[in-house]
Formats: C-alpha cells, structure tokens, sequence
C-alpha cells in the first residue's frame, strides 16, 4: 500500500526534471509522515542526478535538506507528534547496532546506512528524495526543528549545516582558533556563520575577491584571494583548521602550507583526482589531511540546537519547482547566494 | 673558550668515523654539562652524514639520544644538579617566545629550534651530538631520567620513544583502542611497548612474518605480513589508530583503507615521494592522515615518566664506539633489535 504526492522527476541523467508524483509506502509503526514545506537544493543532488558520482537509478526525485511538518505518526512513535516541525537529511535508515551506528555516525553504518535518495531501503525499494510534498521516514532519522527558526531557512541545515558543523566541532574550531574556510558557496557560507558562532576567527578563501565583502557579513574577519600568490604566501603557517568546501581540485599541499603547527585541512568536498601531499608538509608540523562527510543524527540534531541557540541558519533564495532546471545550472556556476530551497507548494503533480 | 672530549668524527658523507676529540662550550650561567654513558643509534643520524636529506656540516658529530650524569651545572642551573642521572633528544635550543614554543611544541619553534648536531646554534656555531663523552647544554633541553630506569635503554626514547609517544598519546592511544604499528624496528618497537602500556590492543605490521613471535614478546597481539594480501584485505576498517613508522614510500592508501570510521594514519618517517590518497578514502569515514615530530621537552619529560611507570625502555644491543661504522649497515639492512646504543666509554679521543 502507497500514497502518491508530487515531485519534482527526472528520467535521466540528462532529461532535466518534470512534475509528476511519486509513491511514499504506508506508514510502518516507527514511520513518520511529513509534510514538506521546502527542500534545499545541494550540489550533491546535481552530482547524483548527473551521474557524476556513477550510475543513478531511475525515475529519481532528488533532496536532503528536507523541512516540514509531521502530518501522520505510526503507532509506535514517541519522539515526534502531529504538528511538530521537523526535518530529514542524508540518511533515512542504519542498522543501528554496529559499532559505527552505535558511536553515532551512522553515515558509516556498515550494513550501509541508507541514503534519502536514490539507494535501495533494507525493503529493496529504491529511495526518494525531497524535491516532493511528502515524505516517509523512520523517527529515527527525523530531527527537531527548533522553535523561532523558519522552514525555510532550516532546511540547508540539513546537509550544508551538518557537513559544516561536524569537522569544525570535531576538530575543535572555537574561541581563539583561527579558522579559514576555502568556497564561499552553499557549504562555505554555512562554515563561515558555525565557525564563526563557535567563537573562532574566522577567514574566508576564494578564487577572487568577488564575495569578499559577502562574506565578511556573513561573520568573516578576512578574506583571500586563492589567486593571489603573495597573500597566499603571507597566511602560511597562520590556521589552526582549513574547512575546504571546494569540490574541484585543489592544490592541497598549498593548503597545508597554511596550517599551524597541529592544525588540520578538513576536506568536505569530493574532487576527482587524488590528493598529493608532500610527507614533510605533514611531519614537520604535526598537521593532519582529513575527510569528513556529513554527520550523525544525534550530531544532526545538536547542530540544529547551536544554530538556534545562536541565531544563525542558512542564507536563502527561495525557488519555484518549475524553475529547478535553471537554477541547477547556475548553483554549478556558483551564482547563488548562498543555498537555493524549493517551495514545494509549487509543485503542480502533473 | 672551549673543553675537548672524545667523540666519532664523521669527515664526509662517505669516510666513515674516525675517533678524535671535538670541543664542546664553556657553561654559560644555564647550561648543564652532562657526562655521555650512553649514546643511541637513530635512522636520522646515518640520513645526515649520508646526506640523504641534503647536505651536512663537516666535520660531524651526531647522536640525539643521549642519557648520561651532570658534572657540573652553569650559575642560574636550577632545574638539575651535579649527580642526577639526566637526557638529551633531538633538540637543544628554541626561542621560547613563539606561539609552538609556548604551546609546548619547541620542535615547530618560528625562530627555528636547534637541532642536537648539524645545526647552527644561535651563536653560530655548529652544534655536535652524542657520539661523544660529554655534551653542553641549556637547562631547558635537559630532560630528568626517572629512578630505576638505567641509562643504557634509556637513552633511545629520547628519540625513538618521544616520536611514538607523541603521536600515540595526541591521537588516543588507551583502552579499548586498535592501534597499528607499522615498521618494527627502532621507532616500531617502542611504539608497540607505549601503545600497549596505554592500554590499546597493538597489532604489528611489516614486510614478512620474520618479526612476529618477536613483535608479541614486546606487547603486540597479532602480526600481519603486509606482502599478504589476504590478510591486509581481513584487516580493513579494524584500527583507530595506524601509526607507521616506516621510511620508505609504502601504499599509504593501503594503511587509510585499514582505518574504522574516524580513524587516523599518523607518519613519523619520512618517505621521499609524496602520498598519494584518495579523497574519498578519508571523507567515506571522517579519516586523517597525519604527521608527527619528535615531541616537546615538556611532553618527553611526561613520555620517560610515563615509561618508568609502566617499567617499559628501548630493547637494546650495546655497541663498541670502534664498531659503530659496521653496525651503521646493520641498522640500515633492519638487522638490529631494537635499538644499537653506543657505549661511549669505549670511544678513545684519537
């Protein structure tokens, strides 16, 4: 048994999207059903759709920056009620006992977790995302949106805030650190206001010095042209963490090169080719190259909490469905400032 | 105005040693001078005579692992005095003013630090090391040895036991951790005897088998032959910590894939060609390759402390000054176990 509610379809990699409605399954006692009011619109949805990252499944409803409402719970829910403001990132499901899930990262459940779009539930059916008007998920994945901040501007927090949020909290950006975050874009901007709401201070990195004055608003003490050689040559040795949210390659030893003594480059982004990074760059220093990819929910959830508790959340342009083609392409031209969230009241169904 | 004291003089990259005597400084008001028992045999020092790491300052004296008694102490000495039984490590000098010298991180410090020999001290002279009978040095490079631990094993955890110790107790080496010591050699064997004292479960890895039973009588739990495909492919995702100790280029990816989720492959040697790691490799689990130096004289103060405590030292072959030439190709061929420590009674000033 299903329900059907409209979306936003694409039949492939190269189709573009059309309105339609997919089918969400019935609720099983731990289900929640919410009422999507908007979905952020990541890279991410473009890389999968695109088949950037390999094969994608079709039909595909992308979105995993989801905020809504609840509208129906299962019998057994007890973390969420009708009318509670809630929202779903990544992952919609893990298996919850292994030692992964059990530390709280169940990004790396190792059954694997399920992502909210285009992978395969533990049912065999195939995931969709949140470019849609409902959705059904367990409570386990489904987080609190808390009170005084809007769907709208929640709904990034999702992913961009997560993806942010979890390596600079790990990797300990707070009062007195400093702190560069390279990309000023979806990501970036998000890095930029936590980082900065952590206490740290906080530099931005970009290719020009187009956003420079952008970015300083969005709580930035300074900023670098990455083209700029000798500004480059003059941060050396002056970061504590480098959050690079740049998903093209980098010359990453360059960033290396920036870091403090015990500092670390975190990378959020997926670039194509293998990182090259001289053995001395690293052990002269005591510096780490890192990885990190989204968050747990527990993490998720405290994410939420912090930007709240300090007022920030993303900076918005919010977009009807009918234009998510166009918009695409200019988030890949990084022309939107600084995250573009779907109302999905705009999707007609057909 | 200088003293003279025995000590094996290198005079090129290939001559070999020579017996002879060098001049060590009058005290200045916070210097120690230290009567040399024992001096280790580290990697670094054949790499700088050989000029493997660019070019030495000749004639040269090295050794940064020396353990010996204070004769006489500078009129401001007030942290030693004549009698206590006392070490040297890697360095000998640093600013003490910057940001890593006031983090405890002397070994980064701006100005820069002073390395025990081939090295310009800040007066400009050359510093020598500790294939000799004696040796100046400022208080603050002057680390006590704890009661009990005698001098001999002693004096290669100047080096060899700091550079795993840091790494190990920074990255959170204890119990119910998995660590991996790649390498069991000089740095190897010490690090499986600290992250065992700490209280992680060690696993050792090398080239064969040959090192196996010998690895488990140090204080590992199980060996893998890293030329066993198999077994490299079983022990994936199975360690938090991977510390490789090798200095030859290995697959680091290999070591990356061997890490659960949060994970970190620290580096102590310094391979010639750069790491070549995938980025999903570290994203795909929140991993971190990293690099690690020596250690501060503050935490080489904790690292002996922490040794004496836990009744562990180097494992040792003590060696004729006369022999030092032929042990040199021994330590190069991984034929020493663990660590060749030359007993400088035996050198002879000509």
């Amino acid at each position: 048994m299903t329900t059907t509610t409209p979306a936003l379809i694409a039949d492939s990699a190269t189709s573009g999207f059309h309105q339609g409605t997919i089918e969400r399954r019935d609720l099983r006692p731990d289900d929640i059903r919410i009422a999507i009011a908007y979905a952020g619109i990541c890279h991410s949805d473009i890389h999968t759709v695109r088949e950037e990252w390999g094969p994608a499944h079709f039909p595909l409803t992308v979105g995993h920056e989801i905020a809504g409402t609840v509208v129906e719970v299962g019998d057994e829910v007890t973390r969420h009620a009708v009318g509670d403001r809630v929202g779903v990132g990544c992952l919609v499901d893990s298996c919850g006992q292994c030692e992964p899930c059990k530390d709280g990262m169940e990004q790396f459940c190792t059954k694997p977790s399920v992502g909210t779009y285009n992978a395969q539930g533990y049912d065999g059916e195939w995931t969709m995302g949140g470019y849609s008007q409902e959705v059904v998920v367990s409570e386990r994945f489904v987080l609190r949106i808390p009170d005084g901040m809007e769907l709208d501007v929640a709904a990034p927090l999702l992913c961009a805030g997560i993806t942010t949020y979890s390596p600079l909290h790990r990797w300990g950006a707070g009062t007195g650190k400093q702190v560069a975050i390279v990309g000023v874009g979806g990501l970036g901007h998000m890095g930029v206001k936590i980082a900065a709401a952590m206490g740290a201070t906080v530099t931005t990195i970009s290719r020009s010095d187009a956003k420079a004055e952008d970015a300083k608003s969005l709580g930035s003490s300074a900023h670098i042209a990455s083209s700029d050689e000798e500004a480059m040559k003059a941060a050396k040795g002056t970061f504590d963490i480098v959050l690079n949210t740049v998903s093209a390659d980098i010359p990453i030893a360059d960033y290396v090169a920036l870091l403090k003594p015990a500092g670390v480059v975190v990378n959020v982004g997926l670039p194509p080719a293998p990182y090259e990074i001289p053995p001395g760059s690293l052990i002269g220093g005591n510096k780490a190259v890192a990885g990190s990819q989204i968050g747990g929910i527990a993490e998720t959830q405290e994410m939420l909490d912090f930007c709240a508790e300090h007022g920030i959340a993303a900076t918005i342009e919010v977009v009807d469905a009918a234009d998510v083609d166009a918009v695409w392409d200019r988030v890949v031209d990084g022309d939107v400032r600084y995250r573009a969230v779907i109302d999905t009241s705009t999707l007609t169904g057909g």
